[in-house]
């Protein structure tokens, strides 16, 4: 195990009704604050209304920067510093999912920097200071309630960018599963492929002393396979909106990772599918995981492949080890396509054979990728062509 | 799921080394600290010295109190506040084991109240204000170092009492595995048996919904018997300590915890006998949690204990339900009495008939125990024959 620091100080607000504390958080940093959010659909459901109560409970002055897109844009960042520094507004308030939250953290870190905020999501060794961020979520997917990472799309390059520091995990986040009750369904199972995904990075990890963060990792796993099929199924059922949004906190907050190197795979992969297609990350994610396991498994990753698919899936370990390794990948990918509905492969979603070369390339731009199993740009393409 | 807040903000330093980070962190609070530690052990295996360093480093003022017992007495408490108060001292370190963090945790809420140390571990309501408080771990097993609980001892009254406070979580942690490997035989697998038994009263809990609760418990158990023996067995084995070490913290830090809202069973029981014998907390509990399982076994029950053997000891799903439970039962005493080679009965200890009429009756002084089966006075004296 290597040596970590573990600081995730977010206080969590979970269960229904959390909402009405919130304002009290605030308060205790400033007496407004910026609201970053979506679309309307928060004002239909009345996620708006108890915001803005909580807020005026406190007394705490209201400023607003809504239409924060699905893959949130350098542009909407640069207007929200525009108003944090014109109004001297003292925090930023995410009321949405990943996208509103990462936008309102970068907003927070760019009201402080003095440079062009793309700066610091290009690098964010200069992210020094940061308004205090928090948030209300919406959809569980990102985890970014419970963390530091952004990631910021610059379209007129085709970037799609992700940025991190302490100074941005949320000082409070409220997760009321009521509040996912309302997610389409095909944003419900995008968002269970996006926390296996998160998890899945972490767990095919070298690092081999990392015994609990890899049990606890099968433990998100299986409550996705569990309840992701039930959240889809049921929107309205408590339980499985509960612990799909824990799930989706604790999976990247740090938990799973804490003591192994692991730089990530399927990750990059996807943002380049996104950056050029703007799809939905998480449908991205789920159609190249699979293909991903597929195009590593060898002698020197099929033992944990076996654990995964023993652990995780339950098959019978008597099995040969290809057996195993190969049924656990077929389940991943029947999962996702059969039990949550999702595309399966990158045709179904208008994606051809025009960007492969130039996806590829850019996926690699940084250098092969150094993740569970090292990738450089031919790879990537193969993995590309597999999900056609 | 019950709503819930989590919010544990405990900076951890994990791994070899860290510990020359920690004046860093206490300096950010204070110049002066009163370092709280037990015997001489922590000068023979150089975790004195370091401490020292990174505290003179960082030009912070070292006071001292040692000679914590095994079970923190109030008196030393009291001492610590003294020392606090007229030196004016504003954080106090902890090196030690969890009677040195839960020492020093009363400590510090002790020199910000007004009267005697005691009220504030009979009432946690009197704790308004408390010193930041550090902590070196030496010993992994009560998961103080990352959470607010403290358990203070008063001998005359035959008392061993349990406070908390969100102000007495630790700011900073140092976890170095190595500071662990001198840890007698005996000491480090009743420290596998507090970490299994912390996991075991949230993880018998009688809400339904948290599925993922559920599973992390079971990952710190899996934890606990894969790496418990091994640690015990090759006290240097760094992987193993690790793992021992960072399954100590989350099992007691609200992780397991969050959205259930059981009272517990065995640890109340135990108190009474360190209180009465001054018996080692992880010893007791090994002894009691096998005849607490057995006792509780019935109808209503045998579900969670066939979920426990399954997923916990991997036995065979197609058994009997109730040959799965008493497996699981027989597995678990087995695991403490032969793995971990912990005294299988209370004889072993020395404790005998005489005080189980006037124990069984302190252990429910509060009430009858409300835990995952209700407990009355009989039942706490039966279940304390049954381990004679």
């Amino acid at each position: 195990m290597y040596n970590f620091i573990f600081n995730v100080d977010t206080k969590v607000l979970f269960g229904r009704g959390q909402i009405d504390k919130l304002g009290e958080e605030i308060k205790k940093y400033s007496n407004n604050v910026l609201l970053v959010y979506g679309g309307g659909s928060i004002k239909k459901n009345g996620i708006y209304d108890a915001t803005l109560k909580t807020l005026s409970d406190n007394n705490i002055e209201v400023f607003e920067i809504l239409g924060v897109d699905p893959n949130p844009r350098i542009e909407t960042v640069r207007e929200g510093v525009g108003i944090c520094k014109k109004n001297n507004i003292g925090a930023v308030l995410a009321v949405g999912g990943g996208s509103s939250i990462d936008c309102a953290k970068v907003i927070s870190a760019g009201t402080k920097y003095d440079g062009d905020a793309w700066d610091i999501v290009l690098n964010n060794k200069l992210i020094t200071s940061a308004l205090p961020v928090f948030s209300v979520l919406t959809l569980s997917a990102t985890g970014s309630e419970m963390n530091g990472n952004a990631v910021i799309s610059n379209m007129s390059q085709n970037l799609k960018l992700g940025t991190r520091s302490p100074l941005l995990i949320p000082k409070a986040s409220v997760l009321n599963p009521e509040y996912t009750f309302s997610v389409p369904k095909h944003q419900t199972s995008a968002g269970v492929a996006d926390i296996m995904s998160h998890t899945f990075e972490n767990y095919f990890t070298n690092e081999k002393g990392v015994y609990l963060q890899e049990r606890f990792a099968e433990s998100i796993l299986k409550t996705c396979i569990h309840y992701g099929p039930i959240a889809y199924n049921e929107p309205e059922n408590y339980d499985a909106r509960a612990n799909m949004m824990w799930a989706s906190s604790w999976a990247i907050n740090g938990l799973i990772s804490a003591g192994s190197s692991n730089n990530w795979s399927v990750h990059p992969m996807e943002h380049e599918l996104s950056a050029f297609y703007d799809i939905t990350h998480g449908v991205g994610l789920a159609i190249l995981t699979p293909a991903w396991m597929k195009y590593v498994l060898d002698d020197s990753t099929v033992d944990k492949f076996v654990e995964y698919g023993i652990n995780v899936w339950e098959i019978d370990s008597s099995l040969d080890k290809y057996e195993i390794a190969n049924l656990a990948i077929e389940k991943t990918k029947n999962f996702f396509c059969n039990d949550l509905h999702i595309p399966c492969s990158l045709r179904e979603v208008g994606i051809d054979e025009e960007y492969l070369d130039i996806m590829a390339k850019q996926a690699v731009r940084g250098g092969k990728l150094q993740g569970y199993k090292e990738l450089d740009e031919n790879d990537v393409k193969n993995i590309y062509i597999n999900c056609l």
